[in-house]
């Protein structure tokens, strides 16, 4: 298979949110590829052909999977490699495999060892708060980054094929290795939805509820993605435990210069930690 | 005077974002009243005239307020209780006096002080990262709460007054007493903003520039107000000093109850902080 050769049938296994925004973004956009689905509840299933995220389905994911070129894995980060060597058996020798878990140095390690260059990780970095294929929408890849992680067991041909499917989903491949991921991930999505349920708590037991009426839009921001699953952000956080640590233990060290800083009234001091850091905000590109 | 008489003449002294936006939206709801407007910049006093936020100017604030049966102190936190003792010798002897500043503990206490109970301190909840007159909008308290914060020394027709003009903005008049809205806003405003500058800061150290690009919505919600001033910053957090270390040194309890559930691995721990967070948001009105 190669870059210009679109694939005839894409198997998308886990219709949640991911799933169905990317099953309903490639039947648009393609609609000469054959899109099966498959997820683990019959009523995602039947809810993903309603919306028009599937083709068909199937009842185990091997049968959703043995026909396709392209399987997409869009599954919680600890059920990737479980739903990997179940298909495994039953894939095509040429299907190419992706999942678009939130973590990628384990996956990674582990899916290569299972099949080798035929898997690549990916990760889109665009979700919501509400999950499930409800909530599903064919743009919500529309020009976001889909970072993918080859290593170098990674085929060419596996890399070439899963980015131009996501092209076609609408999204932007960027490419870095699985370790590189895990750290730009911990900093720029694990760490503040750690620091959105921290303020959410913190706002709550400081705040009675005729003075949380009053909240303004730095609190409404900071802490909207404490909206989130706190059993999903559970499995993430610890999957990336290292990187998240790192962050979060240099996050602790910059909050406690600021409570000294305050609690001396260090005007200074405090005033140069918010300078450096509005700075370092100006160099992070407009979405 | 009453509730029910509308003031004539209204001085803002103090046109940035706030000031221009009240006399903006002041303007445009109550045409019969005079608006005069005074800043210490000529720059911002003749771009409030231009964009219609005040009828006229003056050269001295004291002149400003002089006729004005209301006088709204628009100004940076350090600046309330200077630009109040200027004007006091020069006002109406029925003139009532209100400011905008996001701490009022030391603000109601000093302006009691000196004008007794014809000051009430206001908090308007509403703001944007931008600054200064040239962001200014006559929408820009629309529906928002707005904290009057009286104390025992507070005259009613005080609070009746200003409770009226800010109804007129287009405001929704919220009441309690300065040490309560300090600690609310500690929690709710200004935590937040503390947060989100170390988030940058570390997102910032952590993520190379490619990275930068992968930014997704939890990162820049939750850093979005690391784009606001850090020398008004610096002012305010230090001015409301003692709500502030109580709210960050909560957050740095659960932030570090967080880190020691990741570390040992104990996934049941990190779930019931994450749920307990949760459950919080929720109690949170939505907007």
């Amino acid at each position: 298979m190669s870059e210009t050769t679109p694939p005839q049938v894409v198997a998308i296994l886990g219709l949640g949110l991911i799933g169905g925004s990317a099953g309903m973004a490639l039947r648009r956009r393609f609609p000469a590829a054959a899109v099966i689905g498959w997820d683990r509840s019959p009523e995602a299933c039947a809810r993903a052909q309603e919306r028009g995220a599937i083709d068909r389905t199937a009842a185990q994911a091997a049968q959703a999977a043995r026909e396709a070129e392209i399987v997409l894995l869009a599954v919680p980060v600890q059920s990737v490699i479980p739903l990997l060597e179940e298909i495994v058996p039953h894939l095509r020798p040429d299907a190419v495999v992706t999942d678009t878990g939130s973590v990628k140095r384990r996956i990674a390690q582990q899916a290569t060892q299972i099949y080798g260059g035929g898997f690549i990780g990916g990760h889109p970095m665009a979700g919501a708060v509400e999950s499930g294929i409800g909530a599903a929408s064919p743009n919500l890849f529309e020009g976001a980054p889909w970072i993918l992680t080859p290593t170098p067991q990674t085929d060419e041909e596996t890399t070439a094929a899963v980015s131009s499917l996501i092209e076609r989903i609408g999204a932007v491949p960027r490419y870095c290795d699985p370790e590189t991921h895990d750290r730009w991930i911990a900093a720029l999505s694990h760490l503040p939805h750690l620091l959105a349920y921290g303020l959410a708590q913190t706002a709550f037991l400081q705040v009675s509820e005729e003075g949380r009426a009053c909240a303004a839009g730095s609190f409404r921001d900071g802490a909207r993605v404490a909206k989130s699953s706190p059993a999903f952000w559970t499995e993430i956080m610890l999957d990336n435990r290292d990187a998240l640590l790192s962050s979060l233990e240099m996050v602790q060290g910059w909050l406690e210069k600021a409570r000294i800083s305050l609690e001396s009234r260090d005007a200074e001091a405090l005033y140069r930690l918010l300078e450096q850091a509005h700075a370092a905000h100006r160099r992070f590109p407009p979405r």
